[in-house]
């Protein structure tokens, strides 16, 4: 696995080279492809050049968001499904090699059978156009209850539940994207890790949670570096996700504006290593 | 439909006799059968002069309580089934002929889906074990948010999803246990009863909410009689279970413990009086 | 209900004027809609004035076809929904309220399980998109066990089976396309069809069968017409779509190419016939 | 993995103790345990006394049928299940760790979901008691095509269709019975077998097919014994088997009635040889 500069999870507003030097300058292993960016290059060789100049100052591609609204209405759905193949041509044509999303872990209108199904749905179809540009999806599934609890239906939240999902869409190209965040806060432990292979996960997130709430008062987007507070056990985490032979990228995603106050290089250079940390323990 | 005297959902200790007695004297359709008694009974033709003599009064069977642990773990389960042929033949010699358990909302294990598939396996046995009596099978849902948000997993806790299930399970002897409480806090109007028929309801309940809370913060074992604050539409309620024809028993299930405290005449008088106003409105 | 002229079922190469034409001629109550002529009308204003004129004849639209391939490669299906929109403008312009499909009972490498998470996929995306247009959807299952038993994977191939899938997809503008020579050789009887209400159907075909084969060695492309060997039991199935409340069209698709050897005006006052006594009886 | 002489499974009625002496003359590595044998038996000390005495000849037990009627009615199964500890109290006191069972792959009433429903809840339910004993359950699917589709309803009939039900039916105990057999007759390839590991095989059976039929024609009951025809890939197979690290019984199945004619002796070191070849090439 390689530590990975994202600056969106970082809350940073970088614009596209400054995140690439700064990754290359605070030793990140990879740094997310920027989807705007590759629009603004002209056409596809253009693109590939550019991701040429990436590899050679020895940056991986992290990943990409998924450019399609999952569980929009159908016609916005159908729309996107139509801009589709032309954003697929801009990442195959960078060597991005996977894409992203979250699931949404709760819905008013629609019980958790129904909403099963229509994310089944979805991600039978994305999933296989994904495949023909030859593309991973990963899914990220959200645990906290102060999360999960504030609408008529619950749906999935926990790493069981999601696994469940992609067996059911049945796309190989599916994984997971895990986020210790969501696992501790989902109540699980390394057990829950055990039997995954680098096949099954897609990106890692890791980040710690606050000291002063108990697990389900944890708010999702209120967290803690990885390793600031200890409450989550990275340790054990990362030893699960080594054992599971993940090769892929690794980031934090803490959701702290204070981040943004503070001067960049200074918060690349910490975060830069405690991904290391993380990586190498 | 019938007003039903369930001496244990008010809360009331009266043993049958006295509640068959009580019922006839308050103008109640029906009382609720006494598994306890009829096993104190010598055989089944002494319950079935027993059941006539109820008949004779002018009483129908209200819902004996299902004499299985649904969710109980195999071997309990087991051996339940062991002796619920006993059991049957005892409510069939009393002419009762439909038995209902509640579902519980959430489990701390159990996902979704996998509390999914344990409820339908074990209602698919003892669907088709009660079909063989003669028996339908009433299952409630449980609406209360502080309820169904107390563990990892909540599970159905609405009418469509309890539809669902019957659905899945495949038994037409199974059907629903309304009541006017969660169909309040699950968020559903009189529009979530529609085109259900007499065959899809197998017993009614009429409660009202306390009006110093908002709906998701309802206790569920904290209500009202029917028609107390008027918190419930209790109308559309049952302008609704009557558009559907149902002919079966409705009853109170207040979770008031000051009942217990009131003279029973003074309680049962007004009950009965709440219960005829639902169903004659 | 009413007959409805569709000169592709009856395998007979009619223009659209003709096929008009001729249907008040013979006395049809309505003709399919054929939307390659109403693409090559100059937009939806003439599309508008060419329905009100089919109407003033005393036509009804039967059906048209679902204008997407409802389980290709990914691909070819994301390509479809795009052009999706410009041809349901077509059919709505022309009051065009329903189209329809038949299920493909078998796969060569789907699963009965994996091949109805496509279908259930595809429908819901589809159902939905349809349903933004005002459009119903039918779906019609395919009896024969000469075709169904013919790859690895035998799929859906009874009305039982249809209702499961539309109710898991759980988009109330589809329905059934019933068709009494799948009715037949799916082993149905009138018994199955209890239940049914107008909002369930679409479309029925009747047909018959060949009184030289049994059951389980119909073909499905030879039949017969209706009421023509008596081995289809026409009169029950009819009695079963009156008692659903059925308003739709009635056709007959009975794949004999010697219609079209026959005289036009022949074959269509006798198909006409033969629709008119189905509805009558 | 070892070689396992079923006397059942190969026609021959030999009593328990005579199995045994064959078994370990003709170099068998394991015997099936006998029930039958089991409950003459004076109690569990004697039990545990004569698989002491199995043991010491060196040899392994294979696996016992699964002693409930899976898809009986509800009551003959009920019944099955009062009896199931005195069964399952004998199996473990011989140290027995596994049992078994086939199954049925069509059904003329339930379409392919309601016996999938009908599989998965009796599934659960058994799956769990014998854990409770320590047992693990193999389930073995059928492959012939002149079986599966007798009936108006398919069911599953195929290794994929096997892992999903086991998955569903979420009990790790669940695990496969594979048979060449069925492999070959569901169109199968090492391919299919790739990613199985020893947690999920129970037992394997190996088995040649007829050389003048072709696939889709194989009869159930009539095979030939493994590597006589070379029709099935029996290298192939075996390879996969060896890949997932698998541990327990191997033995041959091949209904051929003639092998009842022949003198013991020489059936059982023919049938022993071609295990070892298998085992071991």
């Amino acid at each position: 696995m390689f530590s990975n500069l994202s600056a969106g999870a970082l809350g940073l507003s970088l614009d596209h080279p400054t995140a690439i030097d700064l990754a290359e300058k605070h030793g990140f292993g990879g740094v997310d492809p920027d989807l705007g960016f590759l629009r603004s290059l002209d056409g596809t060789a253009a693109i590939a050049e550019h991701a040429a100049a990436v590899r050679e100052r020895g940056l991986q591609w992290g990943i990409a968001g998924l450019p399609v609204p999952l569980t929009a209405p159908a016609e916005e759905f159908r729309a996107a499904l139509t801009d589709l193949p032309a954003t697929l041509e801009l990442l195959t044509a960078a060597g991005v090699t996977s894409v992203g999303t979250w699931l949404r872990p709760m819905h008013d209108d629609l019980n958790y059978r129904r909403n099963w199904v229509l994310h089944v749905s979805r991600l039978n179809l994305v999933g296989e156009l994904l495949a023909d540009a030859g593309l991973r999806l990963g899914l990220e599934y959200i645990g906290p209850k102060t999360f999960w609890s504030t609408e008529r239906f619950p749906f999935l939240h926990s790493l069981g539940e999601a696994r469940e999902l992609i067996a059911e869409v049945g796309r190989p190209n599916i994984g997971l994207i895990l986020d210790t965040y969501h696992w501790y806060t989902a109540g699980e432990s390394a057990a829950d890790l055990a039997g995954l292979t680098d096949a099954d996960i897609v990106s890692v997130d890791i980040n710690d949670a606050r000291d002063d709430r108990e697990r389900d008062e944890q708010q999702d987007l209120d967290r803690r570096l990885p390793g600031a507070t200890g409450v989550i056990d990275l340790a054990g985490f990362m030893a699960a996700v080594r054992a599971a032979g993940y090769t892929g990228p690794v980031k934090v995603e803490p959701f702290m504006k204070s981040l943004a106050e503070q001067p960049v290089d200074e918060v690349l250079a910490d975060v830069s290593q405690r991904l290391r940390d993380a990586i190498n323990s």
